[in-house]
């Protein structure tokens, strides 16, 4: 056992208040979920021919995977080492029930990312002229009409949770003494992760797993109430997902069960064999 | 030489029944087996459009054998550490023809694919309504009717020869002594193996290459007794060419041959100069 | 604090023209300009079928994106040792605002990457017979219909902005001395960065990001005077987001800005302390 | 400095023949060639519907490419500690020309290649079905009507070159002593250019810029006399194209050509500098 878990983070630590990393923190995830948003909503916007005459050419589900993947691979690479990367208010979420980050800095990302993400969908709408706005189905997150909401909130549920069990797999301390290389390497499969959700499950909800993005994208291209009706499953389905990947790693794969087990039958055996 | 081979696994090694890691790879084997087959089973459902309107936005047989990679390379990233990423019966097989583990742990690791297969795929046709599952064409594993049943068996064969020489390439401990990353970096050739065997099988058997995506799928989506009967080609296929790939690594790449040949060799010499 | 930052490179070093690795830098910019320039202009003029009968066999705007981010990835690699691997006048100037090169050297590598786009981009065109130029839409950056110009603009500048940061972030000294392989896998954030731009800003401004490509491109194949018009759009608009990169990255990300403040309150600390 | 350039390999090395080493890594580029060809012509065979009524689920060029670079990636990573990885007689090539190789590994490899890829079309063709082999459009190597035989030699020049290029740079020694890893980076880039060529150049000679695939296809698939007509220039392209690559490294990136000046210039100065 050559690694150190760190102790876990004060729940309020104000002194973090008084310096300038956590505002550059804060700072860099506003902008880095800016240009999340509008790279991936761009894309988005544009991902079939309006006129269906040349609708070949147009990247398609495919390249709006490519596009959420791609942006959180960079995007992650660009900012690890200042914030974290976690552009995502659910991973910011895990990272708080893990212990990993302060109330304090978790509330203050949240912030940043729902601000960040709004103004990057704000640029996209304000960008493209009025009158090709409705080549933008597929922007907001809603429940696909072959689907239950039931159904829609689980698969945001286990899209989330593989999002985040991939996260807590690449920023374990025990890997990292393993492998000195790790958060290096890290963005790519947590890219990754975010590009398979999004292939498997665009045609079901549009994929949310993030509630700033759907938070954002609902908020400036809601056309229906049916959009914003749909928003807390884009919320509480990440959270729980988030939540379950947290518990999934600390109980079972980092052997938190059976630690309080042994404690257990360290205190039995303590029992049967007393000293005299 | 700066590296050594570690000893052959036993075959029976009953204290492992009593260790915490057996059952922790257990469970990240049937926990990640289920996102795999949850979120691969999930795009191939949704790779056309039903209604043939719009049919250039879905993924196609490209979005799909991106899912099976993909996940493949995030979940080999993810579980490597905890019961060395496996995900397919073929693949825990060539590690028990190897002696790289015990016949416990690959029945336990086999149990636990099957039926973390089978409940991803059961969620995925659980999720969606019944009105919507004639598109779901492309699930399970069937020979094409391009192809006899022979070719089918020699493409599951090839298909998975090359995936588990991979996986032998990236976990060989001689590489592991020259480049002391390689187990960080392993994940992604694995997962672009099962990324190209898609792109060329899928029109082929649809690509099995994992004995319990195949069980998996069949099972649960089979419409016609075709899809059953097929079975054996996706279960017989993968396990020949997953001890092919053992035999060719073993006997060829690491010299096992040659070493024979040098005993025997050594052998003959003693006879020829035998000491006085 | 394990690092040095280097000290700023001077503007003009007349003693670098005496060394062959300035000449040779130089020209592994111009080559690998070429080679960019060839194979992603290549790509775009075959993007599609001519006479749609088959056109979803090509490549479409997912292929262009792949083909640029892609060759980025490679000639980035190959020549990071050599020049750096800018291969891009925006990302050349933001190097030197940094005072990461002289003013000879961005000169030179400007006037290499201006050269060599050119002569790739007329390569394409004169292998192809003259009677299929016609397919070449989308070779030139122009501003769509949709869109304003200040929009293209915009869209310029958040598209270089993001390349940039990706530069800076992958080749900071701090990154660096924190994991000490960052410079043998900055390329491929850096291409990613550049394939994402481009799914995203196709459709708006044929995505430039690159001075260098887009002088190269409609110089070639300017059609109409208003090829020739937006061109400044794309020199103002990767220039300005170059430099903004720069800014953010030295002020806020690498706490410039928090340095300034606290000489200043050293200052005031020492006015209201004095030494008695 | 601190690295060592090894010495030129010997021409003809007769001692080679004795080590087992010599056949396996023969054995492993024929393994490792059939099994490229065997995956991507499979992939070129099915790239399209045939009867065109849901052609956009296929794969088309795109997918092409990917199977082509994600193949080679997957097969240098695997082969590359055991032959180098070449799969290409034009590599083998431009190792000979290096001095990187004698040439009797030489001529064992590139026969080993053109039989493995031999075999690896041959089985393809003989899987599939008879009826189905006119939808082989696009698996052999000839030059596109809309493109001259220059143009096509051309390309596969420009296209071996950057190929040839990209393999130089990830083997080079000085850049292995600055950063320990490439070697198991190397094959990622190598990928990579094969996967952007082929975006390229599909539509101009079908992507040849390996002269045992194009042997293999065009032997095997050859419906016309056409296609051996053009086989020339997929066997000369490719090795001038590995040569120039193999003389630009040289002799300008490794600055042999300032070298040469410098030792000219010694001997002046020597001769302006007397001892006296």
């Amino acid at each position: 056992r050559d690694y150190h878990d760190p102790p876990p983070a004060p729940l309020l630590d104000m002194g973090e208040l008084k310096q300038w990393s956590f505002y550059r923190a804060s700072i860099a995830e506003f902008i880095a979920t800016f240009l999340f948003l509008f790279f991936a909503v761009s894309t988005v916007v544009n991902y079939k021919e309006p006129n269906y005459t040349d609708q070949c050419s147009r990247v398609g589900y495919l390249g709006i995977a490519c596009a959420y993947g791609g942006m959180i691979f960079v995007l992650v690479y660009c900012t690890s080492g200042i914030s974290g990367g976690h552009l995502n208010p659910a991973v910011t979420f895990a990272m708080l029930v893990a212990r990993k980050m302060s109330l304090i800095r978790a509330a203050a990302y949240m912030v940043a990312q729902c601000l960040g993400a709004t103004l990057g969908v704000l640029f996209v709408f304000a960008f493209m002229y009025a009158d090709e706005q409705q080549n933008s189905d597929g922007v907001v997150n809603v429940v696909s009409r072959n689907y239950s909401k039931g159904a829609g909130l689980g698969v945001e549920f286990v899209g989330t949770f593989v999002l985040v069990y991939t996260v807590f797999s690449a920023t374990d301390p025990k890997r990292n003494a393993r492998d000195s290389h790790v958060p290096v390497l890290a963005p790519l499969p947590i890219g990754f992760a975010v590009f398979v959700v999004h292939l498997a499950t665009i045609p079901i909800t549009g994929t949310g797993i993030n509630p700033a993005r759907s938070l954002a994208t609902n908020l400036i291209y809601r056309g229906t109430a049916e959009a914003m009706d749909d928003l807390w499953i884009f919320w509480v389905g990440p959270f729980l997902g988030a939540l379950a990947a947290a518990v999934y790693h600390k109980y079972i794969l980092r052997a938190g069960a059976v630690k309080t087990l042994k404690s257990f039958r360290a205190l039995g055996s303590f029992g049967s064999h007393p000293p005299v």
